[in-house]
């Protein structure tokens, strides 16, 4: 176990997710972006961490926001959206982080169109999380508050 | 034909449009972002609708012109120049709207180099207008106030 | 702009569609190909042009009207039907006619299976028109009108 | 059990089956296709149907005839020869017909070449036999007499 | 036509054939794999052959049928299941048997996922038969005796 | 939330976990399964369920205790090993399942050989868990017990 | 050298070489299917052979004719045209023939578009000769009378 | 030279060779699997090592014996069969074995069809030996016993 | 040798090259990149130009930069890290420059993983350097002042 | 026509060609390299033509003959052999001859294993004429006397 | 048995061999190719052969030894080196020899990077031994002799 | 900085560059391999080394060059022409030099036919610098004094 040299836990959102639960709901049920926030703010806090919650739909803000995980968390979730499949600026940004990162998936991107199989972010992330709705964000936490401890 | 919430049309361009006119003049000829703006503005007020044009060289940007359409327009038309090659996300973005979007392109993309052929647009798209020219906005327009007029 | 050596438009359409408004009308609705052949030529007429409408399920009929277009028409609005994906004599028809060639689709030909998604005719198209059900062939109608008028 | 609007069954034969039993006997042995028609037709008739026994090498015409089935038959047997590996026409033409389709090969194609291992028909087809010879017809027979009777 | 060395036609069954009737009605109705032994044993048994019907979900098990069935069977008819299509072993204990060799599946199987087109068995069987419903194994029956009658 | 028809979850591994720890510690660490098997038990109870805790090497062992989890089971977590890449019939017994099945590994896969990046199970999960060693296990349980209590 | 059955040699032309000379001078030249008609049947007089020469935009005409010439001809020059890449039906009309079989083209395939690279046809013939321009045509004739005679 | 452990050599067979011999004497031979094992344990009993042979056609035995294996041979000697080609598990059980592994074939497999060309196997054995019959063996427990002598 | 419309040569920096000298050592040195900008300022001025150096995460302000570019500077040199492999907008804004574009890579792109060997750059640049270390910045600028002097 | 700037005509042979009749004879035939240059001696001469025979393993070797060739002959005929399907090195020596170039094969290359179907020289031919044995260097010699004279 | 024409084994190898020893020992160990050729001719003693040892770095230079091997030598055994992966002129030469061929790798070649998995040369061995060191040298001189005396 | 065991720079060049200047002016200029080997000798002399420049048009004069070079020379500029595409050997020759290896090519390979964007000697070079004409070997010079000084 390394000792956490913060007790602050980012959890980045990437593009469309900040309309969640305004969109089809059959896929993604009705809870929104927000909903996640507390709930996930509320379970580290039982841990005895904060988090820091942001969402942008630019892949830039990502990057900005991962670098500065990187100086300021003891963990970091995050859930690029689209931005999973295409970007290998967020794989770069987050490979030399040196803190556990947990990629999380809503639903489960395996069930859904093939070109949504292939992850970038994976091959840089300590672990992966998919399929659980918003609970894919509370066993993210505990996955990291379990690690960083 | 269901009704339009809103007489406005939304018509957004990517990256490298701003520049239109000024280069490779062979291929895309010497009319103007700024031309087509203004013919475009012309043509849909004769059908009683008006037109919210913007151009920007950031994805981010035109998934968050998209998501406002959703609430404010009553047709998409884009443009996503080469984006439209590699952003899931502009597509993430389009897929729920509920309102018709048109994918435009000045050229005929197919006639071009083969990575060009794939768009990640026009699945998320009602229709597809390519390769004639600044027309192909007024068409685009056409095929829009023909489906919610 | 250059100058039309006929006013007449040739609207070709290739196997299965002669069935158009019998079958599946979930995806193609309940519009027949006759329907769409008078409205087409009371939309052509009102620019001044008339209408050669035809359907084969024969590749080298298609072939033989493609070239007697070259002879005898403005323009050309092909709707190939299934050949669009599989014949390259189409396409050689296509490419040396020195005419406006529109290619048109009833349903969004990338929102269907994979294989619908590579069309040989595109390349030797002026521009493509995809979606907009029984409006492709107008809108392709306005498209060779504004370019040869 | 759907109630059969006819008691005719089509069977339609694709390019070069016309020479069956004169060329490549080790392959195909030396039964002709006529001795395929009388054979199907006997054995239709103990169950009370008749039989539309067809040949062309002409793709066109096979389209026409299976259009024509889906308004006269039955249950409609199909052997396409190489047709069958490159013919989209031919599967759009079968997937709306609303009757039992049977794909037939006289022998087994997934046991030659690679480029024979595609079928554009089958998934257009009730089921598929393949590999029986002549006898190929008469289980396809059976197969749609125990569907529609 | 080969004298056959035995009145006993070996059906055997891959894995998760034996919840049949149990799971996924949609697709493939109510019958058991019960139900269909009893049909196939009283079809049989018109022709004066014997079935010997066995189901197993263990690759090994079902070589260990295969080889068995080289000796004591006048033909074999074999549904995979999901070890259709990633089974060489399989294949290499069909291809040697001297005996004819009927594939069969209850749904048409080209008309489902692209994983399931791939079979390994094809090239080691004498015929395909695929597609109707437990009424497969009744055709692959007849197709059987009509090669050892 | 669904009312579990039972209190006990299944927890499969397939072929060589139960090595883990006497091999590869660089990769897998130098914990057994019996441990996880203990510390699995130890947290499923806190929440009042049991554990029914299994290993095999055989394909087929594991589609006969994946039938099993379907009568007896509130959930089922599996780690297939090897079987992950290759077998359709483990993917095939899960689908139909009706309780929450959770697909885990040790490692994160995805930042192994590429070979390793196909999961044929994933499509039949509810959702992954992947790369937090046995803690995979855990966040495994907490997951089901989420969605059942 | 086999004895020749006949002194008659056919000489087929696929789909839009009865317009050659008329368009893209600057790939095919001036020359027209009239003027090679005439020189092909000049060159063969000498060597005592006679030619039908034929044209046909349809596929299906081209395997009837090559059926016709497998009883009345001595040998066989085709250019498929565009079909020489799509058409499996000729490829196995002229397999079974039993007299040589040139397959000509105008230009040299292999260094124009890549999906004109794969000749269907090629397998099945005795010998290739492209990018001669007309002479392609004599060249196939000398090939087929060194042949036969 | 690392010191042998034991004096004991594993020589593992995979599904079908039990029928070696008796099947396909053109490609394998009339040499059978006990035949093998006599001149295997002949030959290696010159240097003093004893031979434990074993057969079976279910990849789960196959990977408990080369589990053990791991524990009580000098070296191992593998002749997967088709499970080369499909089976991660065994190239799992093989990898981290720490004693020669010998991956033997008694055909050349590179000279068969196409996807015998893949093997599973090899990135995790100490060396290749295919294509010398009977020998291959001989061969194999010659590069053995070089090794840990 | 064109005449140069500017002394200013812009070096633009892409995704997470904002870190360089802190992260990952072993690959990329202990070079920063305010290092490379002071080191190519110096050496640019001995040949009389100046530089204008800028890094971005964003790829909407590295298009915004390219654009400007081809206005202000007589040369560009540009790193686009991840973003090489990812974005064809980049390549759009760089093709019609009409100034010497030099692409430069700290490290060998072509020995690092595979999906980094495919660059979206190179045909839109002048040249490629790869491979130096900061190095490589310094011979870009020598390959612009030997062109534009 | 072009005035030929020699009377020599180069035929150039690369690796194992040497060996021609004594190897392989149903493939090849008794027909020694030997006996070629003899009829292509002889029929050449009869247009007033001399031929430079060659013969050689080496790539460099020939490399250096088309570079010769170049500056000394009216036309080249080359068959490479196996340097056909690998060597870019002869493609890019003859490109720039600026002289007729005929590919020649003496067995049909498309009827046999795929790997023989790619030529690396085509593109740089300016024919090709293959599968008539010896004859194809006698037709190759009418095609260059052909174009030259 | 055949009988041999001749007690001499040629033993032919590939570019950079001759730097055995010398580079690499890591992957190659310190064996010089002198070391080998001096193990192997005392090795082929023992069973009554001679062994001709060569190195070249030329395609050419190796392909004329191998036809020489095949009026000279009983036996050949060949490590091509790179040109394993590239050359199918080796393969041309080799396949038509009519004497035992064997070609061996120092290193398993399966275990390194993909690009050297291909062997164009296999399909024309006898067999194939790889991964032994220089230990592969005396086990394929025991291959050929077991075959050929 | 490693101390140079040497002052000599190899310069080497593949096939057909001996012919530069003189083929193709409109992409490779009008400068000869002679014009380069003097500039690069002089600008070498500036920095105290001596340049040893070659030409050669077979692959296995290469490979000794830069074995030889590995013993002679403080650095290697390769520029292989065609065999860049094909030549593993060279790959394998240049890996294990120990000396800074530059890869050089006169225009931008990435933006000519795609069959030359592959480099099989990228790998194992230092770095890699590509399209600015003669200046690549200048610039390469650079690159290799700025190391090895």
């Amino acid at each position: 176990m390394t000792q956490p040299h913060s007790s602050l836990i980012y959890i980045l959102n990437g593009p469309n997710l900040n309309l969640l639960g305004n969109r089809e709901p059959d896929i993604y049920g009705t809870v929104t972006l927000e909903d996640i926030e507390k709930s996930a703010t509320l379970h580290a806090g039982k841990s005895g961490f904060g988090v820091d919650f942001r969402q942008s739909n630019h892949e830039g803000a990502l990057v900005d926001w991962i670098q500065e995980a990187g100086e300021k968390a003891a963990g970091l979730i995050i859930n690029a959206g689209a931005l999973t499949h295409t970007s290998v600026a967020l794989r770069d940004a987050l490979a030399p982080l040196g803190i556990p990162v947990v990629e999380v998936h809503l639903s489960n991107i395996f069930a859904r169109e093939s070109f949504r199989h292939l992850s970038h972010i994976s091959p840089a992330a300590t672990g992966i999380i998919s399929g659980f709705g918003a609970n894919s964000y509370i066993l993210g936490l505990d996955a990291i508050t379990a690690t960083v401890s």
